[in-house]
């Protein structure tokens, strides 16, 4: 009964951005919080090497504990085959694979070429496919820096086509093409969907988007217009932008869920209910600022969520 | 050579809702530097009783020195007849009369019913037929709440058509539709302003949105997808939002900006320049704070303005 899905990745690209260390009971609490919210996919967590990101360490036991969740579907990144063998093993039901659009960016994020990632993604699907306890984890390539990136400038919308094509050659079960620098515009964020769809078909392709420069709302909204039906988005868009001190990071989940229900789109959340989460991560992590407008300007007058009348 | 035009509505509706007081002087300087920056219409001053905003006393003052300005636009809110008057006394261009499409707000805020509002207005057409030197003051019908209401929640967008064809009727030159208290979707937009255009023919609409739930961009996208061009805006989103502190108040003029011209859309609006103008109220108003993304963040690496482009 959804029109919309809106994924949260806040505890991992929430979590990778911010300083403060955050203790599993808070990200298990965070994660129960908003299952019961009523988000369907959470990603949990990131299989980077604990020495890179000591936040992960706990992967393990997240992913346990977020497994228990009914319903939920519990997915997690992967930056390289190791690091997806280590989430096959914990039990994730999808592991997001991530490269970038952009050769400069790929180079200096995981040092080698996108041709090189690719293949690896390669090497990852048949891992997952010589093994029959983990055949139905889904595979989402991620494409980031597909609007432009902070090292090469803009960024050709041919080069995310390829990669997407590549992808799908590859056994990529979806797609999540990410504007990982805030750099996108709504006007290529339709023209590059919608060629996008007509490049690959019936296979999933979700949005990815931070609000660095304030678009990120009216860039999902385009998106949509696109086709586009799923999301990333990050609870007070915590983590903001290393490279724009003040802005927020990841679109902020509550006011992307209040944007789409009073459209008259379900999401399948409870927005009263996702915006109490907010307290979990205040008390978890007192020293990082949440971001978002609807949490502190509250719903309008008369406000009737799309879900609540599908409630009814 | 613009593609779309952004008003600057600061000096009214930002100073209209801003505990500080703000010296001719430093108002004088922010619209001079903002015609300077390339902004063709600015909303100088509400021509209301001293006692009401003392902030608008220097009105006059403020307009004699606007229309020094190089072709500028020079704008003017007027609630009533009287005011009215004293616009067309002071030789602003243009003038802008509000009411609101829920009665109770309109009852709120100027004591009167919207159809004792519409009579005021033709009063004020006739008044500015009157006399051969007011001739060529174009008067904008606004809409006040036409998307929602803080006491009354819903508001009926066969109000709305009904109130335009009114305007229309009695004279108005071009409408302006409000979303006085930020309660807009980006769906609600695209349709009113679709049925809007549709029902008023070729009069003139521009749009007025306030960000107040964080979607004043995603709304204003809308809008330009429903046709509109127009588009008022407030540097620095100054004034916020009564009903929502911490929240920011008109859309943001230089994210508006940013917007349109990473699409490609020529404002005819120098970013950087526009940007500079902020330090110009900061310093006027240190107590005050200003929103936005764009002067935080920076442009894209690489970012070329539409506008820049049409000038080489």
């Amino acid at each position: 009964m959804r029109d919309v899905t809106i994924r949260e990745v806040g505890p991992r690209d929430g979590l990778q951005m911010v300083k403060s260390f955050c203790p599993s009971a808070a990200k298990q609490a965070w994660i129960a919080a908003e299952a019961a919210a009523g988000v369907t996919e959470i990603q949990v967590c990131s299989f980077v090497p604990v020495k890179v990101i000591p936040q992960f360490a706990d992967c393990g036991e997240v992913v346990a504990h977020a497994l228990l969740r009914p319903g939920l579907i519990v997915s997690a990144l992967a930056p390289n085959l190791k690091g997806a063998q280590r989430g096959f093993e914990a039990g994730v039901h999808k592991l997001g694979y991530v490269l970038s659009a952009s050769e400069s960016h790929n180079l200096s994020n995981v040092r080698r070429s996108t041709d090189e990632s690719l293949l690896d993604f390669k090497r990852i699907v048949e891992l997952r496919n010589s093994n029959e306890e983990w055949r139905n984890v889904r595979l989402a390539g991620g494409i980031s820096t597909a609007f432009g990136c902070t090292i090469e400038g803009e960024v050709s919308a041919d080069v995310v086509m390829r990669l997407a094509e590549k992808y799908v050659e590859y056994g990529a079960d979806e797609l999540n093409v990410a504007d990982t620098v805030g750099y996108a515009n709504p006007g290529q964020v339709r023209d590059l969907f919608t060629r996008l769809r007509s490049v690959v078909g019936d296979v999933p392709v979700s949005a990815h988007f931070h609000d660095t420069r304030g678009l990120g709302l009216a860039n999902s909204y385009a998106a949509l217009e696109a086709g586009i039906t799923t999301f990333d988005a990050c609870l007070g868009g915590m983590g903001g932008c290393p490279f724009a001190p003040g802005a927020s990071g990841n679109v902020v989940t509550e006011d992307l869920v209040f944007m789409f229900e009073a459209m008259g789109l379900r999401t399948g959340i409870d927005l009263d209910r996702l915006i109490a989460v907010r307290e979990i991560i205040q008390e978890a992590l007192p020293g990082e600022p949440l971001y978002g407008a609807i949490a502190r300007a509250k719903p309008p007058k008369g406000f009737r969520a799309a879900s609540s009348d599908s409630a009814r």
